[in-house]
């Protein structure tokens, strides 16, 4: 199985997109990658590979491409630059399906609007959406989409968004009849702003076959575990999600500064070292780096701009699984069966 | 000092409400309390006080309200209902001045609706705006509005709470020139909902002399420490406190499991109970309840709604000391100097 890589995107550059891409590779040895992007500066970052990770070298290819896509760049502009981008050559062989599916960490708005272009939609479907999955207390887990792919959302995307991470939870975790819920300021049906509580109307109109609508929700409800899906627009699931990685990368710190404060705590916090690790694992947001985008007809994962190797390596992961997995296929094939 | 309490709001009732209070004054020699709602209904709380708070009964008085504000009324009804519940009872107290402060844990869209008919808005300002302040990386605070008094914003109201979250921080925590950012999906001019983007038109067109406008800023940026105050809707901002308050509760549910999970680990949590136990305590949402309701005329505090008697006790306490600072006051006189 063989991916395509827009090894030009994320905050850390080609450095951290290719030695991520080569980290998963060494854990997934029947795979290969394709590196969009510059060849010299491709080049000069195989060479310089951490020497445990050399032997996967055969199997990353580079993809020249001129230029790159900027952060900056509107979607308008996007559609009329030439097809030599990183982004644009990365998308467009997965078109061709030259490879199973596309992962870059660059802007989300420039991957949205050429994966359109380029992939394609499921039937029915209008716009992609992005979600992840969030651990909950029990030890499960719950959806949230969407996470910024769209703001300003109608009722109608809401609805949308409903069957996406319905079809989300049945076909990844095996849920038969999940439970979704719209994300709300409060549970009683006056309250919520305009869309929300259309959004509401509409899904409560209807029984559906292949998810139960369970109404609102409060944010608290989503790590609860009683729901599998909570739908928002982009605006809001945007907000909670990347505040809730900050608050836990603020609560690592001060658990480990409570922990170094002081000569006896230091003492004990060697003996609770393996606890205390465990407890950051859990918290790691890079462990749950790599978002899907729900709706497209093809494989394309988003990985955070800020991810390191580690962390691009945890999404190239996700992008194989999710290609193996044909989970655009199979999403598409439970959309219409509602 | 005297406050008056809407002793039937809450999901736990007269229970939390009536032990809270008494916990509070028993930690403040000088206050006193008036506690709205049926008398029978609270004379037998003050009956049930634990041994340990009973010495604060000579300073609880019993105010008796026939009914209650249900949860479910809509603002219409409310404004039309008889002036005998204890949520009516209770401001109209604090509007004749007979108290300093007024505080409720019952629903968030009847204490903005009739607040705002007794006891007004500071002169300039369209509606109240809920904000409490999150605890940041470097030990410091970010002021957060709106929780969610308001949804639907339009950029204008958006622009006003950015004016009310920055003369909270100079008020209350003495910064001089407070640094207030939007929050949006991304940093980029170009990102981000209609309302967001015309906000941010408003606030980059002059120079404010009380505040510094630095932009937008993601959901991360708030626990960062980048900056005082942090303006966004109200749909947005009670998602954000929700779901930061439920990944605490359920981080620290994981942290105690990891210490009881086998034998060592658990010799290790003994000794390592009071950094945990400090811990746990910054991560209490208990501790940071009750929610500023800025923009009145006078003194108003929101208790959580499952807030129990411990964090009804804090938001008491805040309460008095919003009053004792006279907070709207210097609010509105900041607010005027802009």
């Amino acid at each position: 199985m063989r991916i395509a890589v827009d090894a030009m995107g994320g905050d850390l550059g080609p450095r951290a997109t290719v030695e991520g891409v080569a980290h998963a590779l060494s854990l997934l040895p029947a795979n290969s990658a394709v590196l969009h992007g510059p060849s010299h500066v491709l080049d000069a970052q195989l060479d310089a590979l951490p020497k445990s990770l050399r032997f996967t070298r055969s199997r990353l290819q580079v993809s020249h491409a001129d230029t790159v896509v900027h952060e900056a760049d509107r979607p308008s502009q996007l559609l009329r630059m030439p097809e030599e981008t990183s982004l644009h050559r990365c998308l467009m062989s997965l078109a061709r399906d030259e490879v199973s599916a596309a992962i870059s960490g660059g802007s989300t708005g420039a991957l949205m609007v050429l994966a359109r272009r380029y992939i394609g939609m499921s039937a029915g479907l209008e716009r992609p959406a992005i979600s992840c999955a969030v651990p909950t207390e029990g030890g499960g887990r719950c959806y949230l989409l969407d996470l910024g792919a769209n703001v300003d959302s109608s009722p109608e995307m809401l609805v949308q968004f409903a069957h996406m991470g319905a079809a989300m939870a049945s076909v990844v975790d095996g849920v038969a009849r999940p439970r979704v819920a719209l994300l709300n300021v409060g549970v009683e049906p006056s309250k919520g702003a305009h869309r929300v509580r259309q959004a509401h109307v509409r899904l409560s109109a209807v029984p559906y076959r292949s998810f139960e609508y369970t109404g609102f929700v409060e944010g608290g409800g989503m790590f609860a575990g009683d729901v599998d899906v909570v739908v928002c627009d982009g605006d809001v699931g945007n907000a909670v999600l990347k505040s809730s990685e900050g608050l836990a990368r603020m609560l690592g710190k001060r658990l480990q500064h409570r922990f170094e404060d002081g000569i006896w705590t230091r003492i004990v916090s060697f003996m609770a070292r393996p606890a205390l690790t465990r407890f950051h694992h859990e918290l790691d947001p890079v462990r749950y780096n790599g978002a899907s985008f729900l709706g497209l007809a093809k494989t394309v994962v988003k990985s955070h701009g800020s991810a390191d190797a580690r962390g691009f390596s945890f999404a190239v992961q996700r992008a194989f699984s999710e290609a193996e997995e044909r989970l655009p296929q199979r999403l598409a094939s439970r959309l219409l069966d509602v």
